[in-house]
C-alpha cells in the first residue's frame, strides 16, 4: 500500500485527482488530498471514501504539514510554486517523495544532496511546460541521436490557448486558462537565446514584435515570442554546444501585435500605482498616456497616430474590441495599469461555459543526417473536454500523476533533485498518454529549406 | 557651545565641510565629522584641531552611531539616503536633531510624533533638489501669492550637467557628476503629472520622447523629461488644486532622443543578466540585439535602420562617440545590459581635470493676475569652482550648511519631520546663498504667450 498525499487541489489539480482515484482500488493507493478549502472536494470524493479523503491544510501551519507529510510514503504538491520550498523540506527531513509540476527553484536545487542521501526523489517540472516539454523533446532528440543525426538547431513552443469551437468573436482568439497576472506581466525582462551560434537578445520593449510564426497540421498557424531564457535548457537536455536555441510561447497571429500596442501606450506597467479614481473611465485612462492634441481628432484616431497603427488595421480592431476608447469605468482606484489591465481582461477574455481550451506545443528539430540537412517537426494539440477537465489539467496533471503511479510502484530509482529528461522516466508517461488519452505528438520530417 | 556630528564625508560633503569649518570659531561649534575612511579628512582639519576631528565610523555598528549621537547636539547625515532610518532613529531616541538632503521616506515619516514628543527636529529635503527647489519655489510661490496672483501652473526643472567650457567634444553635452548607476536607470516606472486638470501618464519606453523646452537666460536651450512623480508636490507646496504641475530633469537638445534608442535597444534593462564573455565586444552586443539580417550591410546601418533613425543623424552621431560599433570589450563578465552601459559610460562621460560641472534649475509658473495672463520663470545656474567644489557639492551641501547654523543658533522653532517650505526656514538661507555665493533665481516675467 503506498499513501499518497496530494497537497492544494485548486483548478488544474481536476484531472490528476480523476486519475489518482481510478486507479487507487487497483494500486492500493491511501489517498489525502489536503486543500485550503477541502468543502469542494467532498462530491468528488464521495464516491471513493474507502482510499480517499480530504482534510483541511493551510501552509501557514508548518506542523500540519510536517504531520500531513509523516503520515505519506510519497507527496505531490499543486500548491502555487513559492510554497515548494517549505514542503520539499519537509519531505526530506521525513524521507517522503515529492512530485511537482514547478520549476526547480534555487532554494529546491540547494537540497538536492540532502535528498540523496534521505533516499528522496524530489521530482520536479513533471506536468506540461515545465513537464511534458522534456519528456516528447528528450524522446526526439533521443531518436535522432540513434540515427546519427546532428543536431544544429532545436526550437520549442508552447502555448495555452482556445480551441477553434470557442474563440466566439473574440479578435485576440485567447481568454484566460491560466494565472491572468502572470499573462499581463509576461516577458518584462530581456529574453536570451541562441542563434546559429551567437547570443541574441530580445528586451520586453521589442518583444511581442520579434515574431516567428509556425504552422501546427489541422489547426493553422501560430506565432511565437521567445521566452525569458532559453539558455537553460542546453545543459538538462545534453545540447551543450548546439548553435541555435531558443524557446518561445504560441499565440494566435495577430495577437502579439495588439499586445504590443498594450506595451508600448504603457498599460502593462506594474511598477506604479496611478491614484486613479476607480470610476475614471478607460477613454480617459487612455487619454492621460497620450499628448495633449487637439480636440477635434478623435480619440482612437490620436492613440493610433501615437502608436503608428493603421486607423483600421488589425491592432485597432482588437483594441477597440477590448472597450479601450468606451466610457467603461476601470473599476479599480489607486491601481497599477497592469492591474487595471488585468481587470479588464479578466472581464473581456473569460472563459464562457461550454468553451474548450486548448493546448500546442510544437518542437523543431535541425540536424543534419548522412550528408543531407533535415527538419523535424513534433507537434501536440489537446483539446478541453470540459470546463473541469480542461486541456491545461489534463496536460499538467496527468504526467504528474503517471510519475507518481511508477515511483509508487518502485520503477523509478533516481533520488535527489531530478526532472523527467531520463527515458526510462518519461518513455512510459508518453505511452500511457498515448495510449489512454490519445495526447500524441504528430512527427513530422522533412528536407531543411 | 554646540556639537556638531556630521556623519558621512564623501564628495559632495565638501563644501558642506568647509562652511561648517569656517564658522566654527565664530559660532563656538566643535565639529566631528565619522566617515568609514577618516584618513582623507586629515589634510583637511589639519588647521582647525581646536575644534573639528575625524572619527572612524561604520554604519553597521549601532553602538558607535549611538555614541556618536549621544555626544552631538545637531546630527547632519550625508550617508546614502537608506542608511537614515537608524540614523533618524538614534537621533528622536537620544533627544538630537538631525539635518539631510535627502527624500523623506515612509520610516522617516513614520517618526514625526516620535520626534515631535522628543522635542527634535528631523529636517529634511534640505539640499539641492530636494532642497534648494523647494525652499526657491516657496519664496516665488510667496511673491505671486502676496500680489493677488492665482496659480494655474507649476512645472520644475533641474539637472546636474557640466558648465559650457567643460563639455568638450562630447555631443551628449554630459559627464557623470552623480551616481552614474542613479543615471542609466532613471526613469524606469511610468511618470505621472497633471495638466489642465487632467492627470497624464509617460511609461519608460516613451520617457524620453515626450520632451519639453526650456530657455535659461545666458545659457541657450535644454530639454527636460518627467519625473516619475510630480503629484506628490502638492501637498508640501500648498498647491491641492493647481490644475498643471510637473517636475522634471534638464539635459542639453539632443541627449534624450539618444537615450532612447538606448532604451528601446534594450540596454538599460538591469533584470536580466546576459551570460557574456568579459572580452565579448561592444559591436558583438549590439549585433545580439538586432535581427539577424545580411551580412552586407554594416552593422550601424542596421542598427539605424532597426530604430528608424538617420543613420547620419544626431542620435547615431552620439551613438558613434560612445563607441556602441567598435571592437572595445564591454569589460564585465554575465552582466546586465544596464550595468554594462554604465561600464562603458563611466570611462566616456568621466570628469576630466580641469572640468567644472554645472547646476541648472528652472521653475514656470502660470497665473491669473488682474484678469491678465502672466508666466513667471525663477532660472537658476551655478558652476563649480574646481573638481572639489563642485556646483553639486555646493549647492547640495550649502543650504544643509546654513540650515544647521540657524538651528544652533536657536533660530528654528519647527520640530517633528519637516522639509524647508516655511519662509522663516528658508527666507534667511536664500539670502545667504545670494549674498555669500552668488547662488541667485534670475526672476523674469512676462504676459503669458
Amino acid at each position: 500500500m503506498s499513501r499518497i498525499l496530494l497537497l492544494g487541489a485548486g483548478r488544474s489539480a481536476s484531472s490528476l485527482i480523476t486519475y489518482l482515484l481510478q486507479h487507487a482500488p487497483t494500486e492500493g493507493w491511501q489517498l489525502t488530498v489536503a486543500d485550503v478549502n477541502p468543502a469542494h472536494l467532498l462530491p468528488m470524493l464521495a464516491a471513493h471514501s474507502a482510499y480517499a479523503r480530504a482534510v483541511p491544510f493551510d501552509i501557514q501551519q508548518p506542523e500540519r504539514l510536517d504531520e500531513l507529510v509523516l503520515a505519506a510514503d510519497i507527496v505531490i504538491s499543486m500548491l502555487p510554486a513559492l510554497f515548494h520550498g517549505p514542503v520539499a523540506r519537509a519531505c526530506v527531513r521525513h524521507g517522503r517523495h515529492l512530485v511537482t509540476a514547478s520549476y526547480v527553484s534555487d532554494e529546491i536545487r540547494g537540497l538536492d544532496a540532502e535528498a540523496r542521501a534521505a533516499g528522496v526523489l524530489i521530482l520536479m517540472e513533471c506536468g506540461l511546460d515545465p513537464g511534458l516539454d522534456h519528456m516528447s523533446a528528450m524522446q526526439a532528440l533521443g531518436h535522432i541521436r540513434a540515427r546519427g543525426g546532428r543536431l544544429t538547431s532545436f526550437k520549442s513552443y508552447c502555448g495555452g490557448l482556445m480551441a477553434p469551437d470557442s474563440e466566439g468573436d473574440n479578435p485576440w482568439r485567447y481568454k484566460f486558462t491560466w494565472n491572468p497576472r502572470n499573462v499581463v506581466l509576461a516577458g518584462q525582462s530581456t529574453a536570451k537565446y541562441l542563434e546559429n551560434g551567437h547570443p541574441r537578445f530580445i528586451p520586453y520593449q521589442q518583444l511581442f514584435g520579434r515574431l516567428a510564426t509556425l504552422e501546427v497540421p489541422g489547426y493553422g498557424q501560430f506565432e511565437g515570442y521567445a521566452n525569458r531564457d532559453s539558455l537553460s535548457y542546453r545543459a538538462p537536455y545534453g545540447l551543450d554546444n548546439i548553435p541555435t536555441i531558443l524557446r518561445g510561447t504560441l499565440r494566435r497571429p495577430g495577437y502579439c501585435a495588439a499586445w504590443q500596442a498594450l506595451v508600448r501606450l504603457g498599460l502593462t506597467d506594474d511598477s506604479v500605482q496611478l491614484g486613479n479614481a476607480a470610476d475614471m473611465t478607460w477613454a480617459q485612462l487612455i487619454e492621460a498616456y497620450l499628448p495633449v492634441a487637439d480636440a477635434e481628432t478623435s480619440l482612437p484616431l490620436r492613440f493610433a497616430a501615437y502608436l503608428g497603427l493603421a486607423a483600421d488595421g488589425p491592432e485597432m480592431q482588437r483594441l477597440h474590441w477590448l472597450g479601450l476608447f468606451t466610457d467603461t469605468p476601470v473599476g479599480q482606484p489607486d491601481a497599477t495599469p497592469a492591474q487595471l489591465l488585468e481587470h479588464l481582461l479578466t472581464e473581456k477574455w473569460a472563459l464562457q461555459s461550454g468553451d474548450h481550451d486548448m493546448i500546442v506545443m510544437q518542437h523543431l528539430f535541425d540536424f543534419e543526417l548522412d550528408g543531407q540537412w533535415r527538419q523535424r517537426t513534433s507537434s501536440l494539440v489537446v483539446l478541453g473536454d470540459d470546463a473541469t477537465h480542461t486541456a491545461m489539467a489534463k496536460t499538467v496533471g496527468l504526467p504528474v500523476a503517471m510519475a507518481v503511479r511508477r515511483l509508487a510502484r518502485g520503477q523509478v530509482a533516481q533520488r535527489g533533485v531530478v526532472i523527467p529528461t531520463q527515458a526510462d522516466l518519461y518513455e512510459p508517461i508518453l505511452a500511457e498518454l498515448a495510449a489512454d488519452y490519445r495526447i500524441v505528438f504528430v512527427e513530422q520530417e522533412q528536407p531543411l529549406q
